[in-house]
């Protein structure tokens, strides 16, 4: 028996041509504790972009049904030499049925059920998934198990991370997103401080609805004074960023350092011992990140990766995570989508424009056999 | 009994004006285990320098027998607001002679001997410093042990630091300078690889002299490859910067990103799992640190200092650690002077200007009773 169907694929050249596009492919039996997956739903998350479209410039790009093909400007192409020739597929997760299976126990024992997985190819009708890594979505549907992987498991990841460094707060600099809601509601039940940095204030009402209660608006009067205020208040020198680039970390490091010095009795040339602690887990921003010496030495960036987390964690705590998803994932890790497009429908300009400016709440569903 | 003598402070105003004079002062008896050290000899090392100098702007300083005025230019001024209005004394270490006790054992113990010591005002005739942190020299002069401890104490942190987070090569942006001569002489004792970065062919000569295996000119054709190559040779992910601003650590970061990269199989948009560490401990360049988005998230930056890493590593360590220094005093820590000089001499406008600009080997030495 071999399967064939429809899977996006990204290539770019080294002279900076960008293709995504839908071919017909074969897919390999699954064998060991493989699974072949029908993927029916999987989400266009902020992570997916870096490989799907990247900085290239889509304003200009040929459209054609099931294909676009777009210029990378520089520094990106250059900078994306590791890729240049490769046909690479996207998609980290989405949810399907298990139509196939090895011959493992575990494997078997998925037949016919309904999971999320991630594939890393989810942009296709069909995706070969480890069992280990299959979540069985019982009685919930597809759409919503789509995107109960990374977002939920990041979410969850950073109050696990806190707790095992002795914090009992935290900082997101983008609190309004779908990770961002997440997390106010993790922290709200686990009894952990937050402090929510929004740029409008409709997110700051939005915020405030799912319980948080420190959400500070980064375009009102004041923002500075607030977030020293909310850090006061939380205790939060530990926090997590996805914009990357720009002043977003920096900013957050000064205002953590303000509080600390304005305990200390005496003037301190290093500045104050309040060790503070930044992680940057994503790249909204690609411009280069900024750390003005204004906050002494006590303090450490970092990477952030769900991969290598969970493999840092061990087997034991990522089941206790997943069990937790599982259990609520139609309310604490539920995600809403703007809209439900076909792999030929993505790759509209429309779509991709859209999706690209990655708006908080208006994410995408993409639908393999829509 | 009350002791008086001259001793250096610097004041900055809110207003930009920054004073630098000798000031007579009445010292208070040593009580506890405290004592009282007649100050001959203390070094002007660059992390004296934030607070002596800083920015100030030395050339359009007025100066007059024993003091000086300066500007200090934005941002430094309002960036050093915590210390507006405050008189500060200035000189991490130096080496003199006990003249008096506490009535605490420890203390008494030291009357009458040559010690080095960490009193932070040190550019003094007399200093109050803690039994605790004087290290009694023996036979070796106050030349010999007026700079015994913050570099010998930094650079066999270094060491320390990368042995307890299970490294056996590190990675130092400033090679030739003295604290990197003594790093070199430590790593090759200890059997640590060590990748130098300097910046001109005389201090690559300077190193290998020492024994220095992978020394890496910035300044020569083929920079960049070399690093890589050093890298790859030693496995020295694992650095520390004193430039802090710029793109020293992004270049290093790059570097090794490239070679953990070429070991790959495979492409990963993260990219690779190499986790790579970067120190900064100090600020010889003041503006930002740039990082740009090009080494993955497998990466960590921290600001690092000398005291809160003793602190964290404990007594029995630190002990440990100075017994070496102490014992290799006019060998692997020895420091050379380009000049010796009184306070009076310390704030000429020569002076000033020569020690300010941090030159490789031009270290000064100041002596209180000149």
């Amino acid at each position: 028996m071999s399967t064939t169907g429809k899977q996006l694929f990204t290539t770019l050249e080294s002279n900076s041509r960008l293709t995504v596009a839908i071919e017909d492919v074969r897919f390999p039996d699954p064998t060991g504790n493989q699974v072949l997956v029908k993927m029916e739903a999987a989400p266009i998350n902020p992570s997916d972009l870096a490989i799907l479209t990247g900085a290239a410039d889509l304003e200009n790009a040929e459209y054609s049904p099931g294909k676009y093909v777009a210029q990378m400007p520089e520094p990106f192409n250059t900078g994306s030499k590791a890729r240049h020739g490769l046909k690479l597929p996207a998609g980290n997760e989405g949810a399907g049925t298990v139509v196939a299976t090895g011959e493992g126990e575990m494997a078997k024992a998925l037949m016919g059920q309904r999971v999320a997985c991630v594939p890393g190819n989810a942009y296709s009708q069909y995706c070969i998934a480890e069992a280990a890594m299959c979540l069985p979505l019982g009685d919930y549907t597809v759409e919503d198990g789509a995107s109960g992987f990374v977002n939920p498991m990041t979410a969850l990841g950073f109050v696990e991370n806190a707790k095992l460094d002795g914090q009992n707060a935290i900082l997101h600099t983008v609190g309004a997103s779908n990770l961002g809601q997440m997390l106010t509601r993790i922290c709200n039940e686990d009894g952990i401080g937050l402090v929510n940095i929004v740029r409008k204030e409709e997110q700051v009402e939005l915020l405030q609805k799912l319980g948080a209660t420190h959400v500070v608006n980064s375009s009102a009067d004041g923002f500075r004074e607030q977030l020293r205020s909310a850090i006061d208040d939380t205790g939060a020198f530990y926090g997590f960023d996805p914009i990357g680039g720009g002043q977003s970390v920096d900013t957050v490091f000064k205002a953590m350092e303000q509080v600390a010095v304005g305990k200390m009795s005496e003037f301190s040339r290093y500045g104050s011992n309040q060790q503070k602690r930044m992680f940057i887990y994503g790249r909204l921003d690609v411009s280069p990140t900024i750390l003005s010496p204004s906050y002494g030495f006590g303090w450490t960036l970092s990477g952030w990766l769900l991969f290598p987390f969970l493999q840092s964690v061990g087997m034991e705590t990522m089941g206790r995570m997943r069990k937790r998803v599982l259990d609520n994932l139609t309310t604490t890790f539920a995600s809403h989508y703007k809209k439900r497009v076909s792999l030929e429908e993505m790759l509209t300009k429309d779509a991709v424009t859209d999706y690209r400016a990655m708006k908080t709440g208006e994410k995408y569903l993409v639908m393999p056999w829509k």
